[in-house]
């Protein structure tokens, strides 16, 4: 008898506990974007969109890389994106490189530095249609995921980007 | 009989084009150097190695690619590369985005512009003996190898990075 109502109990626990996390999705969608909160698996393998650099605070090198679905719909200058692209976009430091310049016999060589952060743009019409269908996610060296306040930052840049599906890299040939 | 002095002109005309062109690629070697002359398939698709970017004359950004055994290599730090690495630059132009720069409010965007040349260096430590193990290519943005006064100018330069096997990139994680 004592064994049926533990598992009774343990059954309404979890009961309630997944309508909670049903009830708490439901409410973060109606309340506000939602993040990518995952690295997605073996981007460091994906193929190259292109590179970027950003001077000032960020003084940031970027590898723009994309999955098999991303790279297609570039290729083929496919807009809007579809459904299941995505593109992750590596941050290093900017730095001089000593060994190059040496070689070189002059200053004017930068590589990439120490990793900083990886930036995705996942497409997903329906989970991010409140982001213009694209879920972004910033996870800094450590591989954590930043905050909500940081994240939200995302989409009202990104949404100046209108004529390339909120994509700011174009595809280097 | 006509027939058959025709073949036998014919296996002539052949064996002795093929003795010249032996005796030619011979003479070549001995002579100096040899180029890599036709763009590797597919390199495109290969996976990142890093990202760079030369001031200067060259303003140039380069992404920098690795076919499966380079990348195997890169990754396990094994040093000197295998026979059948391959490495390929892809240089554009260096030129400021008006797009990024507009939407982040300041001008400090830089983008990959018109592709310029891709560089390549083959390891095949008997072909390429001359030169460290490594044959060197450039092709222009015509597709086409640039001349060897050029190219004789890849291996003395590569020669000062003896530490990493002549390579200059160093992998980006």
């Amino acid at each position: 008898m004592m064994k049926v109502y533990v598992l009774s109990l343990v059954a309404i626990v979890v009961g309630v506990a997944g309508l909670t996390a049903a009830a708490s999705r439901q409410a973060k969608q109606e309340a506000g974007p939602i993040f990518v909160t995952q690295m997605p698996p073996g981007y460091r393998d994906w193929k190259l969109i292109s590179v970027a650099h950003e001077e000032g605070n960020l003084n940031s090198f970027a590898s723009v890389l994309g999955n098999d679905i991303a790279i297609k719909a570039y290729r083929e200058g496919k807009l809007p994106f579809p459904d299941g692209a995505i593109i992750a976009a590596l941050h290093y430091q900017f730095v001089p490189s000593a060994d190059n310049n040496k070689a070189f016999g002059r200053d004017q060589s930068f590589v990439a530095g120490a990793p900083t952060n990886v930036q995705f743009m996942v497409k997903d019409s329906r989970k991010y249609a409140a982001t213009g269908g694209w879920g972004f996610g910033h996870f800094n060296n450590d591989g954590k995921p930043v905050d909500d306040a940081f994240m939200k930052t995302c989409f009202p840049c990104h949404q100046k980007i209108q004529q390339r599906d909120l994509v700011f890299t174009r595809y280097a040939p």
